[in-house]
């Protein structure tokens, strides 16, 4: 396998990763997602890593690269399913993820991306994002 | 990896396969998913496959077998995002996907869940599944 699916739900595109990222994979799964998000007009990107037991620092760089890329496309990222080990694992190897939200699993995602982007198009809307580790 | 992940979408669970099914990941997949449904009480399971470029008997019985046990758990099973060159294959090898629906990606496919079940709450609203395989 050389391609991670990008779905696209509504505004949103949704993305499990199951298996750990390589080199080909990882940039593969950065192209894909920009794409996506340059076609369909998606605001925000939801990635499922709930498959994954480890997590290591090159793994934490993809998914902050693609964060940062989402963000300058105008979505949002939401990382979910994260597992104790890995974030416990997170914090040991000091990795931020950067411009990233997380949130328990998938529904608490979605909810809080549309949160998110409802209170940029709707400014005076306050905004609850106790998940956010920006 | 010995578990593909089920994520729980509002009242569908989704499961996208990425990797070729080998006997034990098969078998949890299955009581994975039935036992989502019994959790969460879901009345869809949408089996995204955009990732395999082949399948072959035994996938097709898995998924066959998926679509059997939510019917029976009272859940309809949707496959989307089904590859032209698995299309073929599936024809080519006679394998029928019994009791399971298709369609062209995860928003069609959530789509003609939503009509699926509608017109089983609402019987008298007519249904329209042109991408029935059953």
């Amino acid at each position: 396998m050389d391609r991670i699916p990008v779905l696209q739900m509504g505004k949103f595109l949704l993305v499990t990763i199951q298996v750990d990222l390589y080199d080909r994979l990882a940039l593969n799964l950065e192209s894909d997602l920009v794409q996506m998000v340059n076609k369909t007009g998606a605001r925000g990107v939801l990635i499922d890593i709930s498959a994954l037991s480890i997590v290591d620092s090159f793994m934490g760089r993809i998914i902050g690269n693609i964060g940062s890329m989402s963000k300058i496309m105008d979505a949002e990222t939401v990382v979910v399913g994260i597992q104790p080990a890995v974030a416990i694992t997170l914090v040991e190897l000091g990795l931020e993820l950067k411009g990233v939200s997380t949130a328990l699993n998938v529904e608490k995602g979605m909810a809080l991306l549309r949160r998110k982007i409802g209170s940029f198009e709707d400014t005076q809307e306050e905004e609850h994002d106790d998940n956010s580790v920006e």
